[in-house]
């Protein structure tokens, strides 16, 4: 199935959570004709960076560059667009500016739906500040009063999606998303990860387990062969026709 | 939208309460092709039929027929078929037999998604018990070794519906479904209701402040004309194949 | 009963919020000889006048005003005294100073008790961060090292007052106040807000509700009337002589 | 103040149960002129009684005789008159009969307020089972149908008394009653254990812990002299005609 | 280290459960000289036989005789004994002598822990029940007053092992045991389980994945090559000499 | 036994947090060869300094001296050193450098463990300030990109120590420290605290309860005279190799 003239938004912290976390629900709605672009708040160059940095030789703006070069080479496999705000990790701070910046891509976007991270994270606090950026955004796009006369948003849902320890984050999926059909490029993207190549298999093995998880979950009438899967945490109630 | 071979089981603590709490989930889905199934485990004798109990020269019996005309009245109206285990209430008890009657009902109706009540329910002891029972009732059902041969059910979801004081019994509404399109069947299935009219309104009334929250809830390519809605909290993940 | 000498404090993010969600209350301890007196923060000029801005050839300060006027009328109705701090909403931040500002407020008014918003409301970034601004400048209003030599206050109680989508907000109330002798100054109240008239009958419905759920947990020799309620939500434990 | 015609019951999970938990608020409402009925479940005869079995020459009939002494002893003390169950502990089971005999208490009492155990205790099984008979009781006591004719109780509130270990047992204080007044009295009461002198000081300790919580979160004008004090948790919403 | 005369017990629900989710640590403490006793409650035989039950020509009995077998193979390859209660499971139901008999079992086996399931599992009822026996169990067997003159136990520590999709379980991993050293014997023992080959890889994952967090989780001073581990909850707090 | 080398720090928001708080772990891990040092990010001086601010003819800078004499006394007898950031109280505040002055102590002193406030305390807003700049000085710590080169931290565990309304900061102890040994050095540190006697008494008893939990709380192998305890909350899981 395509549509046309649908799009959907991710706010990842750094510039390689999105592949992590949310890079198969990215290829999937590419596939189903959904533009799909993503806020990269920073690099992750002070956090998420480490081979870099042990590499010698080494200054911000090269750790920047290089992040930069891959979180593009992975958004071109899943079929999005990205942004840098580039406003610095470890610590991520977002002042009112970066807020409406944020939410004048949302005017732009017109988003139907938007991923980001848990709310809590105790490993890592530029993780929550990204979601609620997110959310708060969200909602000074949905406002007539906010450059008044610009089209508004609706209320895209919202989710959270997996963070690295999840239980430890009160992470708990609601919503699995099946990404088996997308999987070779999920994994491609991945790979453009150079210097975070400990974390492959463990997103391989994310991938695996929550497609067990998905299986058992499904109705008798939806028997499929989920071999991957994305979990997710919606924010909002979704609101529907049916219940099956 | 007509589905054949599709089915849905309700499973009701007292004989009115899927009427207040999923008359609507069960007018949509009986008028879109569903062959909806209720199961009463009690007629509310004891519990809630004050009004008959104050008429006099009153009887377990005479309060149990009365209550069974109107939930099959009731039942009528929305499109359902309805059972009636008849195991009494308050305090409402369910053996290992009444369990596995249970799970033969899930095997013989092999439902797509399952309604039932709260998990917590400080106001009535039986609402627990009710879901909890369609709950272990539904895991037997799954199960190969139980009567072996016999057709097991897959994994339909379950969802609670609203009880009476939501925020007192933990009851956090995930879906929203609209029933704009049967209110007018769901009001008049709750007038058959007769015993407990002071009701009526209250869940007249629910259902409008649901629905003006599913309004609020509603992305934006799917702007519709909800005015009444019914809530429901899931107990399982859903799977699916697109987030918007 | 009149009691003198006595006041309240009602923090309202923006200039309707104190009429919706404590109205009742408002009028109920002015009725019993409570000062009251409420302090909007903003006038929820950008995320709560949309009507206001769809009319076109409007301005912020056309906003303000017209909202100013609304809040001003209805608080006469209720017979509170407001407060404008206007500090702008969507996004609201608070510094230092409003901090500061809103601590000697409670010096000043000395309140008895304090009505603000909920702890959490992801429909909502201003409401959470009203109820910490009022949290925090509780606290220091009480610290004896905060201007020395002026009076501190005591340990005033603190409500959450009812938010737009009460369990989205993890907000539960554990008392409700009895309004039914009040409900016509409230409804009254609730007519000058012209600029959201689609909420009038929404938060009459919640009213009712509250009331119904009111009666409900009332205990035998506290046998009275109730039609109209609003709920609150408790912050600290209360201090009582007895538990009946 | 005194007043007539009030009363109240406690529902006890061992025969010492209420006067560790609840004694002073048995004490305070006897002075203010409750009739104050306890039920203990069982004597506490083998989870209890440690020192009574290590006398040596012991017999379950022996130490319930002497738990029977010491809890009516105490009960004297405080105002309270006392009903053994003795449907034994360690574990504690409760059939039907047991449920509706204490159901059958709630209709002779008419109790104003309710006091039992947290509904979490992994220290102890017996504590949430009594808690849960306490509250279904009520529950049937309440319904026209059972035992049609005889008088219903009306929503008297429940109040969870402190367990031993609060935090590991959820239990969290909502409520505070200041039993400075009656301290002696009570402590007259623990005196009576003559088996768990052990516990003596450490319930002594807590009293004056809640004591100085209760002071810290007293309003202004309520200044008092608080040395001794309760804490409780309340399991419905109060409802009230003033916040103060 | 070896430890002698130390013991530990395992409660599992079903006669694999030992084996997925505790057999690491049962082989680590072996290893380390304790006694491990495995009390399995079921064979499991109805709902977690499915192979079995679709090979044909099957009974109940060879169900049991084919499970019972697996659990003794894996139990010596990990150094536990294993007894079985034999209670069915789908449901399974405890009643008061099954629970004297495990009480028995914690008076005999003396265990320095205790491990056995989540306290919530909404795919399994089993497993509640059997955690709730667990410690319901103890708590007996800890009773001076039960069979009077017989050694009480302490306060062995409980833990909850992994459920099957931790997130709905409620389920928050507080420990983790690094199973590095005995990974061979564990899986060695998986692979006895014929009858649910497709849960081997699910396990070995959960290994990985555990093992990996339980890295990121290790102080700098302990530094160690952690590649499997398995996860546990504490029911209690730990008493400890040092925090580090 | 006696570690060298090893180290622990205490991130304090007021100037005598440490000692009612943590003062038993302090001086447990200093008697064990542990270097401890103490960050006081502030003196406590506007919010916890009422009984020097009475004494009249005071000014911010005396009661800052006064406060900083007594915890340097309290410090030295618990065997801590004690850096003081004075960023001020009641508000506090932290900004950017702030965060990375503490993240350059975790460097500089690379603690074994971290202690902190709990996250959330209603009636002191600095409390859980004080904590979560805590863990996310501690995250910055631990990246390579925040002053590349200088040597990382790993990942010492944290805790919250004992707020002073526990149940109402949703704080748990899930760790208790037999203080026994050490009681009298934080009996002499607590005297020290000369503003703030009221306090004492209940601090002691607040450890004479944690001893009594403590011991109810410790497997029969681990037997030992536990009369004075701390308790803690972990933020993260802890990796053991033995689970008794």
């Amino acid at each position: 199935m395509t549509q046309t003239d649908k799009s959907a938004l991710v706010v990842s912290a750094h510039s390689a959570d999105f592949v992590w976390r949310a890079g198969g629900a990215i290829a999937m709605h590419a596939a189903q004709g959904y533009v799909v672009h993503v806020v990269c708040l920073s690099f992750g160059e002070r956090g998420e960076s480490a081979k870099l940095w042990r590499k010698g030789d080494m200054t911000e703006d090269k750790v920047k560059a290089a992040r930069r070069d891959e979180a593009l080479a992975a958004a071109q496999i899943l079929g999005a667009s990205v942004e840098f705000f580039d406003i610095g990790d470890y610590p991520m701070r977002a002042d009112r500016d970066i807020l409406l910046r944020l939410a004048d891509v949302y005017r732009r976007v017109q988003p139907e739906f938007v991923l980001s991270h848990s709310l809590k994270d105790p490993y890592n606090y530029d993780h929550p500040l990204a979601m609620n950026l997110a959310q708060e955004a969200r909602i000074i796009a949905q406002a007539e009063g906010y450059k008044p006369g610009d089209q508004i948003v609706g209320a895209p849902p919202v989710y959270a999606f997996e963070p690295h320890q999840p239980e430890q984050c009160d992470w708990r999926p609601d919503t699995f998303l099946d990404i088996t059909p997308v999987w070779d490029k999920k994994y491609a993207a991945i790979q453009c990860m150079a210097g975070q190549e400990h974390l492959w298999e463990y997103y391989t093995r994310v991938a695996l387990q929550r497609g067990v998880q998905a299986k058992r979950n499904v109705g008798i009438t939806n028997a499929r062969n989920i071999i991957y899967a994305e979990g997710f945490q919606s924010v909002f109630p979704r609101v529907t026709e049916h219940l099956a």
